[in-house]
């Protein structure tokens, strides 16, 4: 198994200098010559889709989990314009970020280089498979995908055609590829693949994106835990407040970008929290702590663990605070460096929040669920990373890349 | 001892969340006191710089390491002075890298903030203590430094020193601290910090770097291995070609980006060795493949493993290539990504090697000893990166930032 995936990092490696070098025109090409694959095998698609269905029920899958594992001819056209999306949007690679001469002549071009060969762990949806290839190959990169065993049989097959796809089109061999195993042990190996991959991407739950952070040596990109904050200070407008809040819980509580806990400045909890259960009625189970409580017909009494959940669910912590530095404090406490949002109308609340809080995302009146690439006007996105270094929030094609300095010298030798 | 560096790292996270928001002026009032102090406490430095002496004498140091361990009136002012240096440099911090507004009204801005805490693990020299908390502290990061047992005692009073100087100067507590252990142990358990270091940066040999990129679950930035080549086109102008390997070669053999191998064009080999052999005469011994020994008198017989070497020595690896592909597949198979260089006077040859060389800094014409923060006009450097995340090449105030979006909303809500 390793020897496998040592050949096939090798053929990555091989096929990343390559694709280094070519022009954004090539690769557009490819991507609409994928594009157009993914819906021209169709049947083959849904067949193998099948086969992951069929097997996912014998195992007892939850509805939500064979949802997510379900193609049919609308997903995978989704996926194929998602593709022809790619063909609009500039390719990065090749601009120069900044150039500068030297005293001794000699000058110094900063310019934007593919990362090199990409490693994707990620579970379920198969529409990853295609979504992150297609990244990758737009910005140059070579990548090396390892799906969830669930979803094995489709992703086979989705990154058979893409790959034959894209060689077709005249992209080197090994641009793209899957993984052949499914087990724990191909992606212990990916973990120590340094050398063959430059980065791994992991998507999918915490214990997931967790695990990759502490066995691998690949440098990793973290993505996705959001344990996210609203605060709403003494001098919000308690309507905006209401709308931010609801937005921000109930709009897609399953995703990184959703409403956990809701912090309300003790001047305004009385006024405010009543109506925050009235507007959320039975939806939203809320956890307050004892102070919120006497606010409170409905809600239940938080414990500390709350507070440090992601609930990804219709469940809200809810606690009242003396003050915006006690919200800060709580904050940096349970946050997860995702997005966070002050609701206020007082000008030097909103700076302090903004300069003081360190996550990806800060919001001054605004609902957190605009943390995303789409959102953020980058047009497609890779993942949302929670970490601080080379990226932070919404990552796309520009993410995918790095800088090289070219240095055009005279015979300049250094004295 | 896991209690007291996880105490350290409370500590430091709690500084950070206060460093963030400081003013460029309070940064720099700091660094010039603890330039003044390191030069008022002058005696306390040297006393305990001559216990490390003693010690090192008695463990048969080799006169290098003794002499980068050797502190000195003279090294000692050069320290403050580098402190005074970053006073003039401008902070990154706060630079609004971009800023857009969206169709729905909310402006998202770009940024640069710290990167949070840095964890420092360097070798020998104790100058790294002062030059890296200087750095940390002008991009307002904290720092916990761990320096190497061979140094501890200097680092000791170099690290109360400072860190007294600054938190006198107003920074708070816990900003600059130093790891009280020299342990493996200590190491180990900074791998495992996550949630307090932000980042860990190691300064040091190759296995030192090798050790902490395995092991640590804290991103990593992976500095200075550097198996430099230069490429001698057979359209190089040769004179031009002998200055920049002699210079790359010979001018500090011990650094990163000096040059370890070069690769002849086989229509200029006749030409190019022997003027290269002469010009190097004794000082440096040449490993030279089966052809190019034909043209070299004194040159022993190159093995596989000579290529694959950063010697960081008086000695250079010779091939005779057949074709620039030929060149770039050995700098693809041996080259470490630091620094590479043609000489060529031909324009579509210079272009195609700065095109195809994945490498932090991609010279034509130049001496790849001008890899380094101070050459590329950063004016200070924390070590040069030769990975291809967050930052590449030399580092300088810049690549010790990160950046956050900060989102001005009057109300957005997604639906």
């Amino acid at each position: 198994m390793k020897e496998t995936m040592y050949q096939q990092g090798r053929m990555a490696r091989q096929a990343a200098r390559k694709l280094a070098c070519m022009s954004e025109m090539e690769k557009n090409s490819a991507l609409m010559a994928m594009a157009d694959a993914l819906e021209a095998r169709m049947p083959e698609i849904l067949l193998a889709n099948r086969e992951d269905l069929k097997e996912g029920e014998k195992q007892g899958l939850s509805a939500a989990l064979m949802d997510r594992l379900l193609l049919n001819e609308q997903r995978i056209q989704g996926m194929a314009g998602g593709l022809r999306q790619l063909v609009e949007l500039k390719d990065p690679v090749g601009e120069t970020v900044e150039m500068f001469r030297r005293p001794n002549g000699m000058e110094i071009g900063k310019v934007r280089v593919p990362l090199g060969v990409v490693g994707m762990i990620y579970e379920a949806r198969p529409n990853v498979t295609v979504d992150a290839a297609g990244l990758c190959l737009k910005t140059g990169n070579a990548v090396i995908l390892r799906g969830s065993s669930s979803a094995a049989s489709s992703n086979g097959v989705l990154a058979r055609i893409i790959s034959e796809a894209a060689t077709g089109a005249g992209m080197p061999e090994g641009a793209i590829s899957l993984v052949p195993f499914t087990g724990r042990e191909a992606v212990e190996i990916m973990y120590r693949m340094n050398g063959y991959l430059d980065v791994l991407i992991p998507r999918g739950g915490a214990g997931l994106i967790r695990s990759v952070v502490e066995n691998s040596s690949v440098p990793v990109i973290e993505t996705g835990v959001g344990n996210c904050h609203a605060y709403v200070d003494d001098e919000a407008d308690l309507d905006m407040a209401l709308e931010i809040v609801d937005n921000g819980k109930t709009h897609r509580p399953g995703v990184c970008n959703a409403l956990e806990t809701v912090l309300v400045h003790r001047a305004v909890a009385p006024d405010f929290l009543p109506e925050l259960e009235k507007r959320l009625g039975d939806r939203v189970e809320l956890r307050a702590c004892p102070e919120s409580l006497k606010h409170l017909r409905g809600a239940v009494p938080a414990v500390e663990e709350d507070y440090a959940t992601e609930f990804l669910d219709y469940i809200l912590a809810v606690k009242t605070v003396g003050s915006q530095e006690e919200a800060m404090d709580h904050i940096a406490r349970y946050g997860t460096m995702h997005s966070e949002v002050i609701i206020t109308e007082n000008y030097s609340r909103a700076r302090a929040f903004l300069a003081g809080v360190d996550a990806a995302a800060v919001y001054v009146n605004a609902s957190t669920r605009f943390t995303d690439g789409e959102q953020f006007g980058f047009g497609a996105e890779i993942g949302i990373s929670t970490q601080k270094l080379h990226a932070r929030g919404p990552m796309g094609l520009k993410e995918l890349t790095t800088y090289k300095y070219v240095i055009y010298g005279s015979g300049q030798i250094r004295s």
